[in-house]
This record gives C-alpha cells, sequence and structure tokens, in this order.
C-alpha cells in the first residue's frame, strides 16, 4: 500500500505528546494514516522504529522514522510550509523554541508530578506549577495565542493545559488554574480548545478522568512500596 | 558601545551549556564580547536578560536576549549561514534534533547524577549512563563526527562528554566511559577535543577538578541534612 501524503503516525489516544502532533497535522491539513499503540504492550513495528526510547509519537514519513514530538513538529514545519507553526525570524523562532521548552520541559513535569505524588512532595510541585503558569500568563498577556493571531508551535506543545490539567486538577483534588489569577490563560484556553481542528483531537473528558486516576494511584502505589522497604 | 558582530555572550567559566555557545560561535568565526557571570551571586544584568531561569548562557544579538543553549544554537546556525551545524534537509536536521536532546537530556543528567549522588542511586545513574553512551556509540559509529565530517549540532552539545565526563569520572571514582566498550565515542574524543577551535575553550583540568569536587561535597552535605531531617 502506498504511504498517504502525511505518512503514518504511531500514537496513543491519551498522550499529550501525541495530541500535538495530530493537531499539526490537522493544522497543515496534512493526510496520514493513524496506528493506535499500546504503550503497555509495545508492537515490534514500534520497537523498530524508535529502538533508543520505544515511545510514540513515531511519525514515519518518507520511509523514515521521527521520534520525539517537538523535534516532529519542527519537521513537519519544514517539510509543509502552508499556514507555518514557527515564524519566520530567527529572533522569533528562538522565542517560540524557548516557550516551548519551558512549557514541556517545566508546567507539564510539574503538573506530572503534582498529580503523582502526596505530602510535601506534591505541595512543593503544586507552587512550581503555578509558578511556571505565572511565567506563561505574563509571556501571553495581551495576545490571542503565544504565537500571536494564530495558533502556533507554542500553543501546540502547551496545548495539555486546556485538556489535561483540567482533568489532573479534578482527580488529585488541587487548583493551579484559577482564572482570576490567570485571566489571559483563561481566554486562551478558551479559544484554543474551541478551535474547530483543536476540539476534533480532545480525547473525552471521562475517559481520561478514568485513565489519570489509574495511573495515579498504580504511581502512588509503587512509590509507597518503594520507601516502605527503606 | 557599538555591539559587536556576533553580540554579547552572557556565560560562566565551567558551563557546558555555555562551552557549546562558544564552540558554535567560533565555528562560525564569529566575534563576540564575553562577560563572565557568577551564577552564585547573579548580576541585575542577567537576571533582566533572563527573568525566567536567571541561567546563562544568554546572547544579546541585535539588542535582544536569548536563552537556552540549544536554542541559541538553532539561532545562530539561521543567522550566520557559514560552516553549518545543523543539516538542511528535514530528516537530517529532526535527527541531530533527536541526538542533541538525547545526549543534552539523558547522558547529560545521568553523568551528573552519578557525580552527585551515591549508593543505590549512584549506581543506577553510572548504568543509566553507560546504557546511554551505548546508544550514542550505536549512532557515531562509521562516522568521524556526530554530523559526518565535520563538527556539527550533536557533536557541541555532546561534547561534554569528551571534557566534563572524564572529571565526573575521577571525582567520582567511577567507569562510563570504557574504551574497549566505547571504541567509536573514544575516537571521537579525540578527534573533537584535539580540533583547534574546540581546545581553545576548555576549561584546565584542575580547576574543573577543584570545582566539581566542591559542588559535588555542597550537593551531598544538602542531601544528607534533608534525608536525616524526615
Amino acid at each position: 500500500m502506498e504511504e498517504s501524503q502525511g505518512g503514518k503516525l504511531l500514537g496513543f489516544w491519551v498522550s499529550p505528546y501525541v495530541i500535538r502532533v495530530k493537531w499539526a497535522l490537522k493544522l497543515k491539513g496534512v493526510e496520514h494514516e493513524y496506528i493506535e499503540e499500546d504503550v503497555f504492550n509495545k508492537s515490534p513495528l514500534l520497537l523498530k522504529l524508535n529502538p533508543v526510547h520505544g515511545q510514540v509519537p513515531v511519525l514515519v514519513h518518507d520511509g523514515k522514522p521521527i521520534s520525539e514530538s517537538i523535534v516532529i513538529l519542527e519537521y513537519i514545519d519544514q517539510v509543509w510550509k502552508q499556514n507555518p507553526l514557527l515564524p519566520q525570524d530567527p529572533f522569533g523562532r528562538a522565542k517560540a523554541r524557548f516557550w516551548a521548552k519551558f512549557a514541556a520541559e517545566k508546567l507539564q513535569e510539574y503538573a506530572w508530578k503534582a498529580l503523582c505524588s502526596r505530602g510535601e512532595e506534591h505541595e512543593r510541585a503544586v507552587k512550581s506549577s503555578i509558578e511556571a503558569l505565572e511565567n506563561m500568563e505574563e509571556e501571553l498577556n495581551g495576545k490571542k495565542y503565544f504565537g500571536g493571531d494564530k495558533i502556533g508551535f507554542v500553543d501546540l506543545v502547551a496545548g495539555f493545559i486546556s485538556y489535561q490539567l483540567p482533568v489532573y486538577e479534578e482527580i488529585a483534588c488541587m487548583k493551579i488554574l484559577d482564572s482570576s489569577k490567570f485571566p489571559a490563560i483563561t481566554k486562551w484556553i478558551d479559544s484554543f480548545r474551541n478551535h474547530p481542528l483543536i476540539e476534533q483531537e480532545l480525547p473525552p473528558k471521562d475517559k481520561m478522568l478514568a485513565y489519570f486516576s489509574k495511573r495515579r494511584n498504580e504511581i502512588l502505589l509503587v512509590e509507597n512500596q518503594t520507601s516502605s522497604r527503606k
């Protein structure tokens, strides 16, 4: 069978790393074949295409595999020029890369830690998440999207804020996204989630609640066992 | 005073993040003004130019600050086209970005953890460092540099392997870089370190030994105090 224009994407329904790639392909209007992976029982295909990490997403284009969601976004933006994700000027690109890295490595990691921890560690992670969100609020302020008038690179990477963070908050009974404290982010969430191409790829909330509750319990259980062995 | 062609670089003598930027500017033949920061007593200038992280390196070019070493390398490569760091084709760029991320986020973090930990945690970090190096050995095999015949993006990011990792090994009495296990990396270290533009920016080994021994002791002391309070 011939490869479709945008190749094959190996993914997992709830992975924010996969969803940002799906969004990018949608925004570019690039057709692709989607293959759902069971990340708890990885296929030989996934392990062959991403032998280093064995993780989704993997985009296979022109027969060649590309891994790491942010690397894939850069690739997509270079190969399909329509609806650019990154600005063209070097400083604009540097700014976008800086904030994408910040969203992925600071906010996303702290929020995940806040979901999957207890006690002091949890408190610290909630505090760090709020501080990271303060930085993003300041960066966004006055713009519709991080990229300006249109959804761009940073919006796609930070997109988890709009649909996963509220799920984490509900499960762990914590408040990070206080709308009175984060008016720009709150407005951005509304515009972003309701964009027709973004909305199409949002996983159902009830399924996310069930999935992340289970993951959290598993992680907390392993941690309890580890610390009780000490 | 007029800004020099390559702008101003705020750095710290032993930071591998700064050194990779210095190398990139050297390879491009771009003159710049270098400002040494005291990272333990940050200047108002640094905090103004990088308010989010307050970290070096910061490159100020055309009056605008750029932070995060890998973001700076991308910027340099776009602004000064001579001696390209990244390949031009999208797949080659994706591969280089993947391995740069891997070197920076896996090997570098594990090696630092191996330096600054004890007991089981140290053993695990040494094992992870060796596994990460195995991946890099396989990627490099058959090439002079990660970028091919010339030093490129991945070489600059992975460059710490050639001059900091041996220092970590000596201080923590550990062996990660076994030359019989890593013949390609061993040969690469030799070519890379002896490249005249790379060599110029290597900090003196005795100063690195003193600096990292002190840092390690400080970090281990804080961890001891934290765990004894539990």
